[in-house]
């Protein structure tokens, strides 16, 4: 079996028409979750690309792996989803984004060269690259955003788009008076990119990624990872004017949430993101081109399924559909993904397994928590290898898919590391104390964050908005003690053991007295002969040195 | 400056004249004592020799790097102190014991080589290592304890001693009618090794270093790692019979111990160490060698340190003295290190710092709680370096030897797994149930238990012997329910972000806006025109394909 491991950037869970979106059809997610299983409460290790993604390919916690924001490198000899496949015998491929920055200063002094086999998949966080693209070619007065090549602007370059930069000046502009409008100003959201459709980001990408299913041999997984519906919100025509303010959903915002709220969501609410993003100018023009992009990933992914039926490929392929993150769209005051309300931290995962014993689930929905962390065990499962679950540290979904009985988790965790951002500066926090940690169990929903601040706190029953803080008073001590012996519990988890699994601990379990060390006889008596002439040694050994 | 980092392997902290033994004059570890700092509340990470070194090893918990037990590696990558010197300059040897395992399946995965100067370092825990000797060359039916070559063998066939092992043969056995009297057994502790004292694994090791410090180039940092007074408890002539049952002070033992006892407690107080220990035969004769083994590191101590003072190099060389953990012998009615009782994991930390800024505090004791993991940053401070805070978990002990006033901690942890051990399989726990944590606030030390048991709490004002477990009862509700709270925060600190500094960060806050990235902008007037120029690239450049 092949795995087909489909990621889009910043699509929310909420924005597909089988997740329940009023306004936005999108029928071919929804064929999958037709197939398959989809996950209703599946929550990101972190609301940041660079730190939920090196979860979603280690298969840990952020605090685990230590790549806890965007550009913080993952480092040198963390174990990859690619590590763990091709110890299954599954190679691993990538086709698009993965914000992996390599560990410079780990792989100098490990010796080891990027052009080297092993380098290149410690640089690229264990995948084997077909295309790494990370969709952010922006230029500003200090240079580029992303300093790697952009294989993107190449193939524009084939096809006769001239500007040195045609990611900024095509696929994400637009034109008006015979200049670029830049897909960075809201106000040009409306307009549709300048650039045929079929050689925007993820028409190219899709074709990218057919081409490799072609060709490539098996059994492979291969993460293809778009940047869209990802911002800059600007998309190419027909996209751009499908939807028109008409279909814009009113925001999810209370004035309640502004009345005492919690210092660091005060700080994101007082940001220029969320500025733009409480105008409502800002919406009318935004929300639809955010759901003309997932509206033009819907047709693609219809375009790639097609192409998986027709060659036969379905049969023997799993397809997983997930997000690295959601988009407040001015939901809560806010805009981006930041904090851990479910626009942010909840993302879609839709799965589908060919195997007839995944038959009885099909178009079905499952509500157990489940964590980004659980596609890395997922995929072992499927590539028929053993779970390193003391590396791993999520669980296998295939019980899910397979309807059988499992253990659910009793919480969910995810961390947001904001130390690098304005906020951290306006609340005047020292890089360690600007951490947040989200512990959900399915109810109730709290956020510690560090730095001496009170939690917040959300009944999703009661409150499925998530507007009332109930950690604004001190009616609900015992959830809040509760949340918080979960999340102490998860600090003392077992995560760094990454050289002795549980069976090799098993197996060492009185190993030692075969060898040798047997202190603690007082005479010998205490253990069997065979073991008293071991450890006592050949007789007759004495004390004669040659001198 | 050069750094002489001497350790002692299973010393406990109150086993000196300086720090009270009335009947064990240790004259050079005193006269070190008068020369710098004796710290008089030094905690090892773990008292377990492997877990333990490595946190000395890394300057970081054993949760944080994961090498948890004795034999557990040390994964690839992992920085050491050897890393960190290097960096600042110094160079970083080993003569002795490190009890380091190779992540071997690590190193294949990133093709590092043993015998390269990078896999070596890797293999060997940071260290150049001018000789590597565990000091356990123990053998089985199962082979050897240790597979990797003996030195101290090597050096004893030099001198003429002719059997397979002469490490168990004759340093660590005694001779009684002809045949060898093992070392293991406790009865034979009173006899003298069958070895000259010369050729002794301490005095062998002391003339090693000698050698060292003669010819190396500075700056260095040489870890002097002694095997004793770790067991086999036998010691040759004449300190076989320096000291004796009169000598011996009674077991810090109370029945009060027994009544009620935490079940991870009781596993250890029904093991057959224990039942050793607890026979007063057995410390009668133990107890002596084990005095005998202290008085000659002792006496070597000194033989070093007139060589030191001799050459000239006393002027230059700071000098720790240390030891990875201490030994109950039957305190507690427990023999060897397990648990935190005093006995277990307090050690002896004595440093002096030859330099005059440091003069004020010489022969002074600082009361201070200090933990293993602080001597990497001391030693980064002393070789001029900037100190990695954001890997380094411990902080520098300079201020204290300099009488500066400094940041103290407000608790120590320290860290038990025993998932390899008899009491784990006793108890019924898995791996990663089978996990001790203490918590010691100066006053008051916890220990926690995974695996659903009761904490235990000693309240060491009131209770300096550690008898009465004041979680038996529910007195203390307020205690326990704040050292969770340190518990619960430390497991939120931030261990894994190695790849990126503090200062990093600061340096990062705000600097992707010069690098293109300027979303959230309505119509660009948020910023100003160098952005919007910047932002919106060069004009003109519209959609013109060529094709």
């Amino acid at each position: 079996m092949n795995i087909l491991f489909i990621m889009y950037d910043q699509l929310r869970f909420d924005y597909l028409s089988c997740a329940g979106h009023p306004y936005l059809p999108t029928p071919n997610f929804d064929r999958v979750a037709q197939m398959g299983v989809r996950f209703t409460n599946a929550y990101v290790q972190s609301p940041i690309c660079g730190a939920s993604r090196m979860s979603f390919y280690t298969g840990r916690y952020t605090s685990s792996h230590g790549a806890q924001w965007n550009g913080f490198p993952l480092r040198v000899g963390e174990m990859t989803m690619g590590d763990h496949l091709r110890k299954a015998g599954m190679d691993c491929y990538l086709i698009g984004k993965t914000h992996m920055r390599v560990d410079a200063e780990g792989m100098a002094r490990l010796g080891l060269a990027a052009d080297s086999v092993i380098g290149a998949r410690q640089a690229e966080c264990g995948f084997d690259v077909v295309i790494r693209d990370d969709g952010l070619w922006a230029q500003g007065p200090d240079g580029f955003y992303d300093e790697q090549r952009s294989p993107y602007n190449e193939y524009l370059k084939t096809k006769g788009y001239e500007a040195e930069n045609s990611w900024a000046a095509h696929a994400n502009a637009g034109l008006q008076d015979g200049e670029q409008a830049s897909g960075w100003m809201f106000d040009n959201a409306d307009k549709p990119a300048n650039i045929r459709e079929e050689d925007s980001e993820t028409a190219w990408l899709t074709s990218e990624a057919i081409k490799f299913v072609d060709t490539a041999q098996g059994p492979w997984c291969a993460h293809v990872s778009y940047i869209k519906p990802h911002w800059p919100y600007i998309v190419p025509a027909p996209y751009h004017d499908m939807f028109g303010p008409e279909h814009v959903l009113p925001p999810n915002r209370d004035p309640v949430e502004r009345e005492n709220a919690h210092p660091v969501y005060d700080a994101y609410m007082g940001n220029k993101i969320a500025a733009a993003f409480q105008n409502d100018d800002v919406r009318a023009k935004v929300v639809p081109a955010y759901m003309g992009l997932i509206k033009q990933c819907d047709n693609h992914l219809g375009r790639l399924l097609d192409h998986l039926e027709m060659t036969g490929k379905l049969d023997d392929t799993m397809i997983v559909l997930t997000s690295d993150h959601g988009d407040f769209l001015g939901d809560h005051w806010l805009g981006e993904k930041d904090l851990f309300h479910e626009p942010s931290v909840k993302v879609p995962m839709i799965i589908f397994d060919p195997r007839s014993s995944a038959d009885a689930t099909r178009g079905t929905t499952c509500d157990a928590l489940v964590e980004a962390i659980d596609l890395v065990p997922t995929f072992v499962d499927v590539a028929g290898g053993t779970i390193a679950d003391h590396i791993l540290e999520g669980q296998s979904l295939v019980p899910f898919l397979h309807g059988q009985p499992t253990k659910t988790r009793d919480y969910a965790i995810s961390e947001y590391d904001f130390s690098a951002t304005p906020q951290a500066v306006k609340l005047g926090l020292a890089p360690r104390d600007a951490r947040l940690f989200m512990v959900f169990d399915g109810r109730f929903k709290m956020m510690h964050a560090e730095g001496g601040f009170r939690p917040m706190l959300f009944d999703l029953k009661t409150d499925p908005n998530e507007v009332y803080d109930l950690a604004k008073g001190s009616t609900h001590q015992a959830e809040i003690d509760r949340l918080y012996g979960y999340l102490a519990k998860w600090g003392r988890r077992m995560s760094q053991r990454v050289t002795r699994s549980d069976d090799d601990i098993a197996a060492m379990r009185g190993k030692s007295l075969r060898k040798g060390i047997l202190p603690f006889l007082k005479d010998g008596t205490e253990v069997n002969p065979e073991m008293t002439t071991a450890y006592r040694g050949p007789v007759g050994q004495n004390f004669t040195p040659k001198t």
